[in-house]
């Protein structure tokens, strides 16, 4: 069995792991949160900008791509953690860049520094839509620690 | 009509004004969320802690303190500005400092400085129930800066 | 011997080993501060507002203000834990509120939640002098997250 | 003459602009500074690990990476703002990474999100010295907000 079989099983692992967690957390149903994609350090998460999530101006809330951005980056710090382990959010700070209009939000949540007591992480979410130039915009940038707790 | 009089009814046109901004919030209608209480810099919002709002271990989702703490100290600058402003959250930041477990988490924002061009906003979250000692316990804290605009 | 009599002991205990990290910290020494109070989750520190830490207004530079207010944070978190540890700023966030002029600078750090792993913390930093009414302005907040470590 | 030559007229007064800026800033000589590198939207600014800058464990201040830091942030805010603008920290957010060891700091600032009102803004600090493997380590992370002042 070679390095590469090992790493995918370990990475097939982890991705059940996270889609376990991911399948109890009910917000993210009410959200209509979809688990896109699974990496070491990295996590994608998303979307739809739906009637049931907006603020008084009809825009995404704040609240979605916090949501969205902060499990995207918390799932990114587990990703790199033994299994068993479980992930706290201990602080996290959303600066919103622009308005979240468009069909969908898209979260990537990465770690900037893994570490046993705290992993530092970010996350940045785009909206995406015919109405922006490209496709996407970036609409908020999260920065914040995730904390491992054994269970 | 003496001061007290025109106090009283500066207050019930604010009140009114962010009651009206608050029922157009449809992620407040999702997540069950109750405007309690509002002064000249401060409001207070409530969401029971629901089936549909937790996240992978049971609690309260960190999106749903969040959305409340945010929502509340943003209201709590907007209850300071102008007839016609609106504001949106530049940026803020969440400590989660306890699991949300309980009956229903309470939320009370204050404008810490008020401004024209920014106002600097904090929240504070709690978790009610007959589990705590007290009735409550402190859940979150956050600490942000609101931009007023004129749509 | 009677509990106030361990307590003044302990504090006493606390107190000394605080002052002595504070002695070896150089850039206390580079901006003119003093380690004016010590309680039990609590610490003041001062500077002077002198000519060499200003930025280019002529106000008292925002890292004076963050370098008193972390550094009051950290002690008010290290007061908290066994002798023998110590601590680091793993994250925090500072609120410049107003121009920072006067005769001099005052943080007041403050545990807000304890813990063994993490603990979260809070400062504010007033300027004192003449020119203020009631002779000092609140002119920053801060809050952020210390990791105890063990050398 | 050309768009380059226009370009590059342009860019000689932003950075004549910072220098002076620079220049007035006390704190930067006291902490050593230097203004090394100005573009539009982006400065590196640099100062030696010295022994009048540390803390307790004899490492760099957590203050110097905040203040190296901030300063690039909101000189890269400063780059593309008019002539006679200023700009403030209304709040900064750091992460300290690792311990800040080796021979200097770097500190490379950079405008997220550019606006009339606020900007959004980052900056990266790294520690350079032999002891690192690649001759550098990245030591903090700040995101912040800058407000455009006219005096």
């Amino acid at each position: 069995m070679n390095d590469v079989t090992v790493d995918a099983g370990a990475l097939a692992a982890v991705e059940q792991r996270l889609r376990d967690s991911f399948a109890r957390q009910t917000m993210m149903q009410t959200l209509g949160a979809t688990l896109e994609d699974i990496g070491k350090g990295h996590v994608r998460i998303s979307a739809p900008i739906a009637p049931h999530v907006l603020q008084q101006q009809g825009f995404a809330h704040a609240a979605l791509s916090f949501a969205l951005g902060d499990t995207a980056a918390g799932y990114a710090a587990l990703s790199t953690l033994p299994e068993g382990a479980e992930v706290v959010t201990a602080e996290i700070k959303i600066h919103l860049l622009s308005p979240a209009v468009g069909d969908r939000l898209v979260a990537e949540g990465r770690v900037i520094r893994p570490g046993r007591r705290i992993v530092t992480v970010g996350a940045d979410v785009f909206a995406e839509g015919e109405n922006h130039a490209g496709g996407r915009k970036h609409v908020a940038t999260l920065l914040g620690t995730m904390v491992p707790v054994t269970p």
